[in-house]
């Protein structure tokens, strides 16, 4: 089976998108605080920008906290992309923001769930309990996963930021550590990054640790993240490698589709500007 | 309203235990991988070991494997424990033990997952995002955090074990500073940390670096953790500041009250003996 980043890879060139739409429904962004209504908001997104989106990133926290009916919703929102991307002749990838991390025994259980049950391509995962954590999900064909590296928020720095011994004589922050674990573990072409566009000069030390892997890049927008700075900061020399997730600018656009169709043109120019 | 540790310690004075019975249904341990089966496994745990318990531990993992209804399930074990509980006149702590960890905006909604609709009285988190990813779980009078910070994997080496810089001339394995800085973030009695039994000397500096924190204890038994080693590396001179968690080989036991007692007591001995 295609490893989850040809597979993606595949879909940013048919798309010509970089573009990750994600799907956060936010209870203040619903009519009411429903599942249903999360269901909703993300269907009319998905079906609005599904022909810019070069992936799909539902989160799974505002499915949760709806209880069984959240996880029903989340599932039809899955379905959703699926038959939106039947009707437009591709194949979205779709990557569930879940940011799990627990021992094998346990991340087993997580990896059926995400994969099994709801049918997701890729997951998000926390690095904090090293490679072995990661067997579970490593071991599905064609199926990725995004691990944390330097998050959007003020406290990634309490640990993102140590300073850490890696070796002999190299010193680097924990977040630049990760990356190079990262690029060293993805031998199958299924491990990216998570790493926030809020810190522009971070993307660009991860990529230059991580030359090959793909980064998932949320906090463009609301966040106060920089779109062209942060391609800039982090494109690989072939004009791919990077996700931008955006959200909410999306989801409070009067019209997604257009919103979504300019956030790609924009891309593109950047792409072409830099190659 | 009374904090969460406040709770506990009251607990364990009364019940005089402190083995925390990890609710983890592992469907080769069912007669079928199904949430039924997943429910009636943890019930009869429930009933048979409530009055040995000092907490229990539901793992999110093994219910979410089973979509909806595994969610349904695990709102009826804690239901169940609930029951248990004011049929035995206490209040018996339900951890959930869940491992999330994420921006506040999303932490938000986990925390409304696990305090509100699923009723849980403490989650365990990774620190990973920082301070301001424990604030909304923090928020709730009353509710807990334990946050990993040296679990029971072998993988877990891979970073938690990496030296880190500590501010002007220290330098320490990150799981250390995790507990430093634990110690220095629970100001309001609600912050504990998971610290798995297999590394008793792990164990050992956790409980140097964070004198009064409660630490939830996993990998005693099935993972090769050794009860009396990991108690006299971990508790307080206090006697208490440990929960001893044990999941499978109370499952796997055929009188699964049988086997809790024993613990109960093996325990009390060897806090006895420390005293």
């Amino acid at each position: 089976m295609e490893p989850f980043f040809s597979l993606l890879t595949k879909h940013v060139d048919k798309s010509a998108s970089l573009l990750c739409v994600g799907l956060d429904p936010h209870p203040s962004d619903l009519p009411a605080p429903t599942a249903k209504a999360a269901l909703d908001f993300c269907l009319r997104l998905v079906t609005t920008t599904a022909q810019y989106a070069a992936a799909f990133k539902p989160n799974a926290a505002f499915f949760e906290m709806h209880g069984p009916e959240g996880w029903s919703a989340l599932k039809e929102v899955i379905t959703g992309i699926r038959t939106e991307s039947a009707r437009l002749g591709v194949n979205i990838p779709i990557i569930l923001d879940a940011k799990r991390g627990d021992i094998p025994s346990t991340g087993y259980a997580y990896a059926i769930s995400a994969f099994e049950k709801l049918g997701a391509d890729a997951i998000t995962l926390s690095p904090y309990l090293g490679r072995d954590s990661l067997e579970p999900y490593l071991a599905y064909p064609g199926k990725g996963v995004f691990l944390l590296c330097k998050t959007s928020n003020p406290g990634a720095a309490d640990m993102q930021d140590l300073t850490v011994s890696a070796g002999t004589n190299a010193s680097m922050p924990l977040y630049e550590y990760i990356a190079h674990l990262a690029q060293s573990w993805n031998t199958a072409d299924n491990i990216g990054l998570v790493v926030g566009a809020t810190q522009p000069e971070a993307l660009a030390r991860v990529r230059q640790a991580a030359a090959e892997t793909w980064l998932l890049v949320p906090g463009v927008g609301s966040q106060g993240g920089d779109l062209e700075i942060a391609l800039r900061s982090g494109l690989r020399r072939d004009g791919k490698g990077m996700l931008i997730n955006v959200s909410r600018s999306l989801a409070h656009a009067q019209d997604p589709a257009l919103a979504a169709a300019e956030l790609c043109h924009q891309i593109a120019e950047i792409r072409q500007s830099m190659m």
